[in-house]
């Protein structure tokens, strides 16, 4: 997946558990699209929301962000551009390091099931060839370097966060992403809320190759400029993309 | 920091606590040194065996592994051609994500000390590119994924290991080092003791990119073979290069 990050600058996160908007068209302007969510979510809503996004706009890229692997399959990895895997900085064991051994545990294990071995000629390249396809598998999932800064959020619950990091911190995790494990994403999260422009100061430093990416409470032109001016590469909106299509057309800048 | 990987098949582990062999000539043929220990490491002694090595080979190159910041000053950055720093998979938070962030946070925070704005150049060089020399800083530093799978040993101990892994997760860590965290170097550490080719066989089947060390009890060039053959770009030998420089000769591959 080769996504020029340089061109993001706004990015929808879809809820597959909420309704869409009836008329897809809203996602004019928007860069990048991330279908994931926590309550609710399946493997088959997943797909579906995938889907809808891509048959209407075929150009936008679409990640996939699973929050457990039960909402991933063969179908959604064919379907969507990417899986992006969160790696929560202030989050606990599991949500850093531990799922993610599991997760290519059994990647490295299944590779077989999850590339659908059902079609004969699958099933015979991967006999052949087991690890190359487990590369190429391992090639479409795309790492997040998270922070979660709302602990009110289901986000900070589903990652065992219990402890904002200060803005220092926040400029420490970018700058570990930056020069130590390299995910091509550092994502100010504030779920829910509006943080305002200064974890995204903070972490903008230290930042080049990552692509910076603040979401939270951006309901208006006025708060996606004020972080994109603190030097986010892109605002990520979600809660206004279900619930209220005009306000969320403001935040796309032009 | 650039090593041609794939000439690495030999890595001395010297420990700054332990006396050094009086004729360091014995380090002839080996491809890497990593200077690094847990008991009664310092600072000081850990500066004085990089310069050590370095005096006497200055073309092998010899990486800082501290297990503790205070084991770094701007004094080893400098003399160390690099400064490792382990990611234990199956420890705990603290050694996988936790004290890289404190370390990242610490170097956005301190450039100036631990690059020594005591010389006025540099000092006037920091002022006016503080974020420049923050990234030359953290280009020096190698993430190097580890499974510790000996517990009785110190190494466990301090990195908080309670679980060794399966031949599975070995492998499954191996393939989130090169298609997720990209750290140039897959470490299975059975310190103190030899663990066989087992780890080794299941991780070398998902590795391409990363460099595949493996260290503990080797002590016969029969051994470092075995692992060698059984995929591992490099054997690493610490205990022997102490203890017994004629062992520790058998273990270069000719």
């Amino acid at each position: 997946m080769n996504v020029d990050w340089d061109e993001i600058t706004h990015v929808t996160k879809v809820d597959p558990a909420k309704s869409l908007p009836s008329d897809l068209g809203v996602l004019e302007g928007t860069d990048l699209v991330l279908v994931g969510g926590s309550d609710g979510v399946t493997e088959s809503n997943s797909l579906e929301a995938i889907e809808r996004v891509t048959d209407v706009f075929s150009e936008i890229p679409v990640f996939q962000e699973p929050y457990s692997s039960s909402h991933v399959s063969r179908e959604t990895i064919e379907a969507a551009d990417a899986v992006s895997i969160p790696a929560v900085y202030n989050g606990d064991r599991d949500h850093f390091v531990g799922k993610h051994v599991e997760l290519f545990t059994e990647v490295g294990q299944k590779p077989d099931e999850l590339l659908g071995s059902s079609v004969p000629l699958v099933g015979d390249l991967i006999a052949s060839k087991g690890v190359e396809v487990v590369a190429e598998l391992a090639d479409k999932l795309v790492g997040e370097g998270y922070v979660v800064q709302h602990l009110e959020s289901t986000a900070a619950a589903v990652s065992g966060v219990d402890t904002a990091y200060s803005p220092d911190e926040v400029a420490g995790a970018a700058l570990a992403t930056e020069a130590f494990y390299d995910f091509p994403i550092f994502y100010v999260e504030y779920s829910g809320t509006y943080g305002g422009p200064g974890d995204v100061e903070a972490a903008a430093r230290y930042l080049e190759e990552t692509a910076l990416f603040y979401g939270g409470g951006i309901d208006s032109s006025k708060k996606a400029s004020e972080i994109l001016e603190a030097g986010a590469d892109a605002v990520v909106v979600g809660d206004c993309f279900h619930d209220d299509p005009e306000t969320f057309r403001e935040t796309i800048p032009e």
